[in-house]
């Protein structure tokens, strides 16, 4: 439905230049990483908190849909404005506000890209531990609102757990603060964790105080090949059996190590499986962390486990490692990445368990991911009209697989339109009923990004 | 108001003699530990979640109030039945129902003892983070309700950071999961933290799946004795703001200083105040983290660094530190004993601050706490009638203070009746609007806990 001619006006009166009516710049923001595409009637891109809240507050009286999104590189399609309406883009709030050392804290804007952030507080001596493959290109404010993580989550935690406070207009147009810059307390129910994961459903955060880890200033990088997939999921299970958490666990099946090598060479070994492990620390501590994850990694299975040669082979590997999501793309234009969960000492069995799946359904299955948080991103590649109808009930023998060992759908992409019917197979209707009354408080017309996450 | 006599048949149907209506009985779960007392109608004691169930969804429809209860330990009222009503006491539903060490978690049931679940795990190499002084005695529901903490917080967060699965009934009689027993997880709304530090307001807990950590295997205990409280608070943020975290980062002040000499005895120093500083890893990777703690602790107006001669003096000091709490009751029957937080690098003026209250209001006051994360106990100690009537305006400008130091008003002991009236100058309208409309739809009868944490 267009937009009526005083909503546009009001539009124009609180964005001015920052209003886009026109064609190319709505197609420009019709779509995300997933490959779906909704067309908005409007794209804003507020430079301050006010003009959110003004927004919001137009938004609702004209029960408009608002699709907050960062840089589109979500791959479930929750920044896709499947109700048209206007799409908000954070592209210009992207100050970082206040880098303080003193109290291991950021605070920025939503609009700030990972990488950006990155670079800003490095030089003290710290990292934000969020690191989706994305972080070059997408903003913390998208982070947050998918609960983003990446290889150091192992470690380090995912977005969820690396933020102290926020600010925010929530969908009912109340601005409110949550959290402080603290690492402690107990006042009051916890919004800050509640808007973290929430996809722009309940609220648009407009400023976001991150907590800061310093980084320790030695690295070492391991490669272990094995005979098969599942030599290698359980070597993953013992190495988080013990003490020493290393600070990327990734996993590889033997079809991502094909796909990797293609674009890493001869740097990427031939094997039934790789492991990546990256442990941390200070320099004289970092040997006896590495003996105590090695010694976790040997087991029946083991072809080879090394340090990479030099600092050349252990970006090589990397690089192919995040070369492998667009890879399989090449591969099927229709592939689905999920990025499920279980506990880690059930993947083993997930992982045998896609491998029946795969041989069931006839399907190319590619397993790889963040293996030390039991998160693999499980793709399916179909590559004619047979596959894609079979992707479908293949895709919900994976969920349920990944329910019955205890899991849940997603470790870090979110739900948006990909699973949101998957929803009723991994909560119960008492906490989907508790969600979609706090959704209904948040945001009374269901003007936030309608159509997403909860079914 | 006495409950009508079906409503008493209904929980004895439910409870059978595990309900109790007795004047003795139901005197004995008047209080807490905040020294605060309301009499209950009837006391229950569940063993299994059906009955807590059956309990919630009798009182809704009888909108009668429901108390949850652990064992009392509380300090700020928050398991005081102040409307009368049920308390649900869960001291029978203390299961140890699984220790999983392949996946680094136990599930507990919430009576059970924070001690005994440490006991359980300990022979895996394992420990779960929130060490409340009073954990020997405080249950593990307890510690989720109030998001407790303690002293290990500083490096291993507090019970929000260290619980990965809910199972509960809300407010409104539905039961339902909340999480998964993953490290990782973007699958909706985070129902899980928003439960903890809710103080029993929202749901009842019935089973925890908690997150367990790695023990390190080596210790070491420093005591750093300080000419003034200025040059502990200022070595405090210096510590802070370098790599190596410590475990323990306690601060005592002269006062506080004087009363855990009068337990502890020669091994507690005289000065103008003390850090203790634990430090934990690997055993060769210890020497050098002390190295870097000890750098950073050492600065104007220090006395004295050394590691603590032994194994004997390092209890002797604990002991001695949490002996200040019940020591201060002695001194004054109606000490207002606060845990506000403020950023770790505003310690200094926070200390700074506290004593020139002292002075205004002409009230002893004594400072200790957990100051790696700036939760600092703030005890006023009124002696006599005047001293109590400017206690109260005295604690409203330390809440003031700490407010526009960008801090809170509790970090581990929660709300409860005591701060429930300063929480408006704590959060923002918006910000208490989205928490009572939380509140109603988990609990529209507002049978749960009334009178407690919100406004």
């Amino acid at each position: 439905m267009p937009l009526s001619s005083d909503f546009a006006s009001t539009l124009h009166a609180i964005f001015g230049d920052a209003l886009a009516l026109n064609a190319a710049t709505r197609a420009a923001y019709a779509y995300d990483n997933s490959r779906r595409e909704a067309l908005p009637e409007a794209v804003v891109m507020p430079t301050e908190h006010a003009q959110v809240e003004a927004l919001v507050r137009a938004c609702r009286a004209q029960r408009v849909p608002l699709t907050a999104r960062g840089r589109g590189t979500n791959t479930t399609g929750a920044s896709v404005p499947v109700a048209g309406g206007v799409v908000v883009s954070f592209e210009r709030m992207n100050r970082i506000l206040r880098v303080d050392p003193d109290n291991r804290l950021a605070v920025v804007e939503p609009g700030v890209l990972n990488g950006e952030l990155q670079s800003a507080v490095a030089p003290h001596g710290f990292f934000w531990p969020p690191d989706p493959t994305s972080a070059p290109f997408s903003t913390v404010g998208g982070n947050l609102a998918c609960n983003a993580g990446g290889p150091r989550t192992v470690k380090y935690g995912a977005s969820r757990d690396n933020v102290l406070a926020l600010r925010a207009v929530a969908g009912n147009g109340a601005s409110f603060r949550a959290g402080a810059p603290i690492t402690k307390g107990a006042t009051g129910y916890d919004l800050v964790r509640l808007l973290v994961g929430s996809e722009g459903t309940l609220a648009l955060i407009t400023e976001a105080t991150l907590k800061l880890v310093p980084k320790p200033s030695a690295l070492r990088t391991l490669r272990a090949t094995f005979a098969d997939v599942g030599a290698a999921a359980r070597a993953v299970a013992r190495i988080m059996a013990q003490p020493v958490t290393p600070c990327a666990l990734e996993f590889l099946d033997d079809e991502a190590l094909k796909l990797a090598r293609a674009h890493g060479g001869e740097a990427v070994p031939e094997a039934g499986a790789l492991l990546m492990i990256e442990v941390d620390g200070e320099p004289d501590q970092l040997d006896a962390a590495v003996d105590a994850v090695t010694r976790a990694a040997r087991g029946d299975g083991l072809l080879e486990l090394r340090a990479a040669a030099d600092a050349e082979e252990a970006k090589t590997l990397w690089a192919a490692r995040k070369a492998l999501s667009p890879a399989l793309r090449t591969l099927s234009p229709d592939k689905i990445n999920e990025d499920v969960v279980v506990p880690v000492g059930r993947v083993p069995e997930l992982v045998a368990a896609t491998r029946r799946l795969a041989e069931k359904f006839a399907l190319p299955i590619v397993c790889f991911g963040h293996a030390g948080n039991g998160n693999l991103h499980v793709n399916l590649l179909p590559r004619d009209a047979a596959e894609r109808a079979r992707a479908e009930p293949c895709l919900a023998e994976v969920f349920d697989t990944v329910i019955a060992l205890d899991g849940t759908l997603s470790g870090e992409h979110g739900i948006g339109l990909a699973k949101r019917a998957f929803m009723p197979r991994a909560l119960d209707p008492g906490a989907l009923a508790l969600m979609g009354a706090i959704k209904r408080q948040f945001d009374p017309e269901g003007i936030l990004n309608p159509g997403k996450l909860l079914p």
